[in-house]
């Protein structure tokens, strides 16, 4: 409640590009669909590591690949419109989207994705 | 350091009764068999788990059951010989060793066995 706290609210307002409603929707359904596709993985993986457990050692390996996905996901998949042109950076930069799912952002959008995806290449786990 | 510690240091030997070379060669065979069955069961659970997952949800469900068998067995397999009672009457009561398992270990091992078997009944999760 004191000023800091109001002054960034208003630092971040005047600087991040404002979302109109296709975006959002456009932004909504790529985000989902990045979501589901990466979710799907996990289990196609998970299957896969527990149909190879042969000792005990491999149980607590898939316990501790699980608890790293769902930390990594919860962290990645941040739906607040100041994040979005990260996140879809990242998911771009990983192939969980591709530009045939940004068409119909503005160009702001899609540039500071596309410096994000080069950016965070060299930032994030490969 | 001080003398609380050493006290109960000299309290526990002078409470538990001591074991044989022959009985702590059968308590090593019957805790080590008794663990890698209930792992087997754990690795069978989690194979069947994982095949039946179908959403997200499930995923972490398996992480969960693996985070909390993992504790429960850390906990359980105590190989201390002041803990041993406590720990195979647990066992017998799951039905993880059977009273041939413990054949060998004396009337005072098998009578403190057979009282933390039925004790244990009321205060574990069954």
């Amino acid at each position: 409640m004191n000023s800091p706290s109001v002054n960034q609210h208003r630092y971040s307002h005047s600087n991040e590009p404002s979302w109109s409603r296709s975006e959002k929707a456009i932004a909504r359904k790529t985000f989902d669909a990045a979501l589901d596709r990466e979710l799907q993985e996990v289990i196609r993986e998970a299957k896969q590591k527990a149909g190879q457990i042969k000792e005990p050692a491999d149980l607590w390996d898939l316990e501790h690949f699980l608890t790293q996905r769902r930390k990594d996901i919860d962290r990645k998949y941040d739906y607040r419109y100041s994040q979005l042109d990260l996140v879809f950076g990242r998911l771009l930069r990983e192939k969980w989207i591709d530009e045939e799912d940004l068409r119909g952002l503005g160009e702001d959008k899609l540039r500071a994705i596309h410096s994000f995806a080069k950016f965070s290449a060299g930032t994030d786990p490969a």
